[in-house]
């Protein structure tokens, strides 16, 4: 007998939940185009170091919350505290003058709300969405994720986010969370993200992995494979298209196995019928 | 001076969230057409009944936990509580020996997952959809109205639910859960429904009411009237459709009020420059 073939690790997935910043959405590229706009003719400054940076202080604050320690679950005040602290600091005092009332701040804040969407994220969510519920599982706050599901077409099925289910990832309670409510056995939902830590904490509960690489983003080693290559991942991608091809596959092979085994019942079937004749 | 038009009510709306059951579904029909071809050939029975009973089952139990007392916050578990008390009524109890497993029963549950929307549901809701965030705020579970969503094409932007939220409609956490998770002031929220003890507790919270006619719909006594009509309501409509175009009327009058205060604004300008010269 040969090897067993290794089966479709998306046999099985009905619903697909998504890492958002970095996997989704290119916060990078969204967050500094709209800096340099808004300070366009006012001051110019390195604004790819300014996007780096409230970024890091939100993987610093979602952290240590996940692992216990008090603070929003709202990332639009997250993303405030940050951006408060920031131009207090001596690096981007100089900014402060430029951007000194509550409502000037908050339109700031609002920049999180429209990233672009990766080349490949939107055509890949509609391919994915017609075989499988589609949703963020984001540290991000709802009106965050439907302000930019709606700017950019992103046609998610459920939103789940950190402060519906109550933590940030890695928090156990974000993945079990959404087993509980979409109604799923782990190996039914698959999560998608662009960093390891996330599919890590994904697996310990069962549920199926998803690398998507993303360039540039941190928290991604260069050696990530999938099972079938020897490594951790169940699938191993570098699109959302490519994603979607897995799963096109996995539902043909189930069909078939479907076929198969009506074909057998009914071969059985006749059996017991001439058994009772 | 001549009496003020009354203003356009959507005004200023960013969101409308929906009452489900009945207001986007036809449960009714939706359910007793499943049963009726579930149990086709097998046993021939009052279908419509067994609907309602089914029906008020669940109206009993959500109220009563939206009151204070114990219970699931999982709809298909309510679901499937009334149906095995059902099954075990004199009236229905010739059912049973057609609905034994656990399988069985919960493919009768499931039937709530695929409801058809009324004949303006789903135009209604694109058109609304264009202009502002759309969403149930349903006592059903996630995966029940993720599924509905799915199958009847309503294009959700959000999905908030009893489960998600912590209660039943019309406790308070229902609304207020629902303005905090779409970062909106009360009056920039309407809330759609054929009942009117959902859209009078909204109102309670400061919430716009939106109330369309769907015959045969308990709880939505003849007199309801609009606000300018008299009545209790911000609109009263009698499809989606319509109330789409109350929304498109608001967002014109909006333009035109941005465009008069820009104008305005300019005149000010002039007149400051003026001064300074």
């Amino acid at each position: 007998m040969s090897a067993p073939h290794s089966e479709n690790p998306l046999k099985g997935v009905q619903a697909f939940v998504f890492d958002t910043f970095g996997t989704v959405v290119d916060w990078r590229t969204g967050i500094s185009r709209q800096l340099r706009a808004r300070f366009d003719g006012i001051v110019d400054d390195d604004w790819d170091a300014f996007t780096a940076e409230w970024r890091e202080g939100y993987y610093e604050m979602t952290f240590a919350i996940a692992k216990g320690a008090q603070g929003t679950l709202n990332v639009d005040v997250m993303h405030r505290q940050i951006l408060d602290r920031m131009l207090a600091s001596p690096r981007w005092a100089h900014l402060a003058p430029h951007v000194v009332t509550d409502a000037q701040r908050h339109e700031l804040v609002l920049f999180w709300h429209d990233i672009p969407g990766w080349a490949d994220t939107t055509a890949g969510l509609y391919a994915l969405k017609k075989h499988a519920i589609i949703g963020p599982l984001s540290n991000g706050n709802v009106r965050t994720l439907v302000d930019m599901a709606k700017n950019g077409d992103l046609p998610w099925d459920v939103i789940l986010s950190s402060e519906l289910l109550g933590s940030y990832k890695p928090n156990p309670k974000m993945y079990l969370g959404a087993l509980q409510h979409l109604s799923l056995a782990p190996h039914q939902c698959a999560m998608v993200a662009a960093h390891i830590y996330d599919l890590r904490a994904a697996a310990s509960h069962g549920m199926r992995t998803v690398f998507v690489r993303r360039p540039q983003e941190p928290d991604a080693p260069d050696d990530i494979r999938a099972k079938s290559d020897g490594g951790e991942v169940d699938v191993y991608a570098e699109s959302f298209l490519e994603v979607a091809r897995v799963l096109e596959a996995a539902r043909r092979e189930e069909q078939e196995d479907a076929e198969r085994a009506r074909r057998a019942g009914r071969r059985e079937g006749g059996r017991e019928l001439r058994a009772s004749l």
